[in-house]
């Protein structure tokens, strides 16, 4: 390890992305909770020709991001029925959610004793940007049963280190598929706002369940978004956060200046714009999640938990079963699936993929 | 102030992007060091026939950016006359060399007393990137007369500070637009192994100097590069670092695991296999600066100096002259220049672009 790197990153596991490049054999990828449909042939002509008329490819792209947030903002409002409580000064737009976790960190535990607190299992990139950053990480457990955070523990931790400034949750929770519980929201609620809470909205319209009302009374909470789920946009690298204008601002100071490629600033504002038609698919793929719940709900090995999200959480029955066995093997068939926290997670598919995934974990041993 | 943000971004001054939309007026933008020439057509509709045919949109991007590191490094063989000394592990590939530039800061001093070095006036992103880091950033000053690093008090800066960790130098500098001189790399070459020295070839296209083969010797350099300049894609993101396998092994731990989409990864790579033709627009933009670079040798009230990139360096020649009023009437005219470490960087345009500069310029009072 040469001597200018920092010796603490030698063990950091890094998040393993997709290999990328062509599989040799027809893939199923139910790993990464993308929607399984494409974009419509009609969009993509439409962005391309937006691309090929208004985009000079050799100039910075617009670094205020202004048309997007505005539009944004819109549909923000909209999908939570409010009306202009949310405009633009409350939206930042990062190269995913992933850039919006780090500026998150560096604006509040950068530079000084300072830690965040996740329940796991959770989406591990809360606390791999944290240690990429050199800021502890305490972790406190979820229920066995219905994998909500255990909140007596969350809650001493919290008295017991005051240096927790950072809270994050997932709503619904990854790999778990839970959302947040009155229970937990209420906790939320109680921290003092010198903790910033996080609560991460990634699968927001498959549950369409939002705390965005809560933001006007609690200014320390941020919400996380994505337009790589629902909206199809996984390749183009396009999160948003909802918060207090001064968290924004922050945040605005905090992001690379030119975060965002103009084809996907595009592509993003165009999403919405045909938000009505991309989200269609919806009841489609909620309907095939209760498919696949009702199926797994008979597996004699596996158990299963209700969702709220594109997902479904599996666990073993018994502790001997190797679930790292199982992973090979459907990979083997063509099937990707998540192994983490210690269970199986899912992504719903299309109806065909469906079918695969049940008759492979049929035929697992 | 929100309690939970770090008080020490209260002033901290963003850098100024462009704010986007469209110009009511025809604007020559010789602001910001982009090539004047967009895409050629025919490249675009590879590209796009490229994205309807081969990405799906709903999926995320290649996360090793496998393909486009070996198209790369083998140009950066290419360009540098060498024989496969640069592979695929010798290359990082950022969101602009700005994500790059705070991976490396995140590398070297996050979490520790750390301090880097710059000599000023330069590209100001490493101030600022440093400063969202909390990093405190030591500046040096270049001489007045050829811009190179005052040497003598980088030396003793480095000396007299054991916290500086990290070195900044651009090659060719900007705003000044003057190569490091033979006494400056051999200064480089004299730091200590465990500072980081970050090499900046962003205008390596138009200057055609590089320092690429001293990376053997020194595994404590870094080169960063770009694709948003001589290959005309700033709109779409794309930098790349060069350095020691176990730099690079660091900056993709460091890195966001999809921080480049798909369209911008296979716009590089199509931009290196056409490199040929992207790049034959060098000599006409070189003829154009030279012509620029006489013209301005000859106004009253300006000094200009030597260019090896795409853009020339102009300071008044009385301390009088109000440079903010002029850099006002010349965007009033609908000409952008930039005013910075107290004089003008004027980006070479096309050959129209440059006429108007050059009229608008006398017309100055």
């Amino acid at each position: 390890m040469l001597e200018f790197l920092r010796s603490d990153l030698i063990d950091l596991a890094a998040y393993t992305p997709h290999p990328g490049g062509k599989p040799s054999h027809p893939v199923d990828r139910l790993d990464t909770n993308e929607s399984p449909f494409d974009l419509p042939k009609d969009f993509k002509e439409k962005l391309v020709q937006a691309y090929q008329e208004g985009i000079a490819t050799n100039r910075y792209p617009d670094g205020s991001h202004g048309e997007l947030k505005r539009a944004i903002a819109q549909y923000v409002n909209e999908s939570a029925g409010l009306e202009n409580v949310i405009d633009a000064s409350r939206i930042s737009v990062g190269n995913g959610s992933d850039e919006l976790i780090r500026s998150l960190l560096i604006a509040t535990c950068v530079g000084s004793d300072c830690s965040i607190l996740v329940a796991t299992p959770t989406f591990s990139m809360y606390g791999i940007l944290s240690q990429t950053l050199g800021i502890p990480v305490s972790s406190v457990s979820r229920s066995e049963t219905d994998f909500s955070i255990n909140l007596g523990e969350a809650k001493y931790t919290v008295e017991r280190n005051p240096l927790i400034r950072v809270v994050f949750a997932v709503h619904p929770n990854s790999p778990t598929a839970n959302p947040l519980t009155q229970a937990e929201i209420e906790w939320l609620k109680s921290l003092p706002e010198q903790i910033l809470v996080v609560i991460d909205e990634a699968y927001f319209e498959f549950s369409q369940t939002s705390v965005v009302r809560e933001l006007e009374e609690h200014p320390n909470w941020v919400i996380l978004r994505t337009f790589s789920k629902a909206f199809r946009l996984a390749s183009l690298r396009v999160g948003y956060a909802i918060a207090h204008p001064d968290v924004t601002a922050t945040l605005e100071k905090i992001r690379l200046p030119y975060n965002l490629p103009s084809f996907s600033q595009i592509a993003a504002q165009l999403a919405l714009e045909n938000r009505d038609s991309l989200l269609t698919v919806i009841p489609e793929l909620l309907k095939e999640r209760d498919r696949l719940f009702a199926a797994f709900s008979s597996h004699p090995n596996l158990q299963v938990w209700a969702s709220s999200a594109n997902f479904l959480y599996l666990r073993p029955r018994s502790p001997q079963l190797s679930l790292a066995k199982w992973v090979e093997t459907l990979k083997s068939k063509g099937t990707l699936i998540r192994h983490t926290g210690g269970g199986l997670r899912v992504t719903v598919g299309t109806p065909e993929e469906n079918d695969r995934t049940l008759e492979r974990f049929q035929a697992l041993k």
